[in-house]
């Protein structure tokens, strides 16, 4: 077999064998292709594309360049939940905790952010003393006795996707469905888990910024699980806002001890927790349908039992039982959700990033007119949390986990004159600056509530 | 600017600036563009191409990319041809001699062959005691007295194009209009000719297997031409069949001198070599037909004049003096035309390849029913000949400079039971022997003259 003919053959917009896929990914694990020559094939693919049968060996043989993680001494069915990437898109941090109070096994494996997305490791470290540098053993323990666990990939997961990622960063051949497709899957399925729910973003703060395109994602990612064998559902959901009220670290992980607490529960990223909780649950042994008739319920009823676990304190006390057992200082939570529950408002303005020891700016609403906030850009709230500080723009950047941005209103509010708009965080007041006047321009208002604000937040759920 | 944002941009389908091309060669000149890069932005051009004026950027950012020669000394207008590489193809050692004895003053910078294309530089070898490395002071000097110089490209000419034309071999982004164009003007432009005439080969045997592909890369190329200021016209000719009688080093260079000795000529090679001759007097400064009615001559006249150079033996005598001002060994060449003078029959089979001190084979015409000669694929000698040792398959590979292929009959010749098609030299056994099999598949034949064998061998020319 010969890469010159295997990338000759994809420019020509033919399709590739199994057996050229597995040879491209054994060739850069080996190093016996070169990457110059793995950038030229990557952008065939982009160009010319690759059916479903090719994605899934591509996703499979990066899955098998490394390591694999067993699971099966858990002993139950591991539900693993994966976000495309949005802005302030704390979910996991709710949702791991929800489900473990549900009893549903949840062994996750998160990444560090990069460009305007976050990553659920960088908002973990905001809790003092969090770890999420799990050996093994450990992983397998805490799913075991707290029924959650997220850690870092330490592990020598898909080290093919990890080259290939690393390229396509540099080569502009990072927008091609089935190389998107195939990354997330191939460390999907090195991880172990057995259902993955896919929380698939659209709009201007995703990647995929159309629902067609993003539907498409999903197709080919349940697809490549259906071939694995794994259960896969996708939940498309929308990004052309931010995700609650929060985007930043720190401000992430108060955001979701805030909704676990029941105290400020923002309803957009409400109604995506309960979607993807359903889905999980489905996914788990506690459903079988088919099997046990008491165990059936339905989609109302699993909801019923998801908002039940959170007002009754249960999923919170479950978020405290994580984040201890993986190091965290519990005084940060109950002091944080003691101060919050002493507010004298309700208000997110008085509970959120009040710790903060940098610089805060504010933005106000000031024109006469009263008006409905009609959209806030997603897409400009991640560039200026990454400007603020909250991101990195290479890998090796620090980071400022308390920085980022508070929406004290969001879409669809009425706002008037001398209005809270937002709050920033930086310790960088240029930056700080910048923001303030970039940020101002992302929003747009209308003197009427109008269509697109009542728009819901989940547009489709794939299976 | 951005390298990624260059690549992003072509890859959506969109016209590159001048500035934006001259980045990327200045970036791969000096290494801060990384060849991963340039590779992906090659397989963007290769499948989404480049518009006339990126092409000719390209051309120019490469052509300044290394030294450029300055020919004004010469005090002339120097004609250059370049053939874009076909089998057989030893125009340049007849049109040299002739356009030289014409007075028309050539300098020829040629390359070595890669592939089954052949190099005149490789050719020249097989003249003993020649030598193609020759300083910038003899190159001029050589000019003037000689009138023609054939010397290897050593000078560091166009590097960016030496850099791209090896990443294009490992990374299957060879056959791309703008990219083949761009090299071959590059180094043309850098090379110091003011006027060019293209040879540009189509069929079979070379790089555009059809006519409507071969005519889009004249017209790219005389465009790049036109747009740096220098005349340039370009002759299609086909390819399908091999150029003459002979593939091989030394083989070739017997055909030529042959042909200049007036002894045996191919019809379709003089056909092409008047064709290219007429075009190139025409751009000489020979040829004023605006100023000077004396000096115009009509194509019949030039043709005329180029007959009569070779019949009265000033072309052979141009020949001599130019390989032994560059050191060959002027009994090579008399003995060898005395001896074809002396060979009691016109016949090529007793005047080529007769000192060859290797294996030879014979392919004989084997069916009782004689034929005439429909086709002899090109493609299939010019592997033949790479297979015999006459050719590199890498650039560091060694070529026996006797192997080759002589075709004892050609396209249209009637054979019957037992006649001589084709002599193989080579001093591989095995290869010979495969040679001999692969050869004998390469001929089609038809019981009547086609249409097909009397279809002339210059397709167009394009000014």
């Amino acid at each position: 077999m010969n890469i010159i003919e295997i990338i000759e053959k994809k420019k020509a917009g033919k399709e590739l064998t199994t057996e050229e896929i597995y040879y491209f990914i054994e060739g850069i694990t080996n190093d016996y292709i070169k990457d110059y020559q793995a950038s030229a094939l990557l952008m065939a693919v982009c160009l010319k594309g690759m059916n479903y049968r090719e994605t899934y060996d591509l996703t499979m043989a990066m899955r098998y360049s490394g390591d694999i993680m067993n699971l099966s001494q858990i002993g139950r069915t591991v539900v693993d939940k994966h976000s495309t990437g949005g802005i302030g898109d704390k979910t996991t941090l709710i949702v791991g905790p929800v489900m473990a109070a549900l009893d549903v096994p949840v062994a996750k494996m998160s990444g560090r952010g990069l460009g305007i997305t976050g990553g659920t490791i960088d908002k973990l470290d905001s809790i003092p003393g969090f770890s999420s540098d799990v050996s093994d053993e450990d992983f397998i323990r805490l799913v075991k006795t707290v029924g959650m666990v997220d850690a870092a990939q330490t592990k020598n997961l898909a080290p093919a996707d990890k080259f290939l990622y690393a390229l396509r960063d540099v080569t502009a051949t990072v927008d091609s469905l089935p190389l998107i497709a195939s990354s997330i899957m191939s460390k999907k399925l090195a991880s172990g888990a057995d259902c993955i729910v896919l929380d698939v973003k659209c709009g201007s703060g995703a990647f995929m910024k159309d629902k067609e395109s993003a539907a498409e994602l999903a197709r080919v990612m349940i697809d490549i699980g259906k071939r694995a064998r794994k259960k896969c559902v996708a939940v498309i959901s929308d990004m052309n806002q931010p995700l609650g009220y929060t985007v930043g670290n720190s401000l992430e992980v108060e955001e979701a001890m805030l909704f676990l607490s029941g105290i400020v529960q923002n309803p957009r990223l409400k109604k995506l927790v309960i979607a993807l909780c359903i889905e999980m649950y489905k996914l788990s042994d506690k459903y079988c349908p088919d099997t046990d008739s008491k165990s059936f319920k339905s989609d109302a009823e699993i909801e019923e039992l998801i908002c039940e676990t959170i007002d009754s304190g249960k999923a919170l006390e479950k978020f405290r039982e994580f984040a201890e057992a993986q190091g965290g200082d519990l005084s940060f939570v109950d002091d944080f959700i003691e101060g919050c529950r002493e507010a004298f408002d309700s208000q997110v303005d008085y509970m959120l990033g009040v710790d903060y020891d940098g610089l805060v700016e504010r933005i106000f609403y000031m024109d006469d007119d009263p008006a409905f906030i009609e959209a806030i850009d997603a897409e400009t709230v991640g560039r200026m949390s990454l400007l603020l500080g909250a991101g990195r723009i290479r890998k090796e950047d620090d980071i400022d986990l308390g920085a980022g941005i508070v929406l004290n209103k969001v879409v669809g509010d009425r706002v008037e004159r001398g209005d809270l708009l937002a709050t920033l965080y930086s310790n960088n007041k240029r930056s700080l600056t910048s923001a303030v006047r970039l940020l101002s321009k992302a929003y747009t208002y209308s003197e009427t509530v109008s269509d697109r604000m009542s728009e819901g937040i989940i547009i489709e759920t794939l299976v």
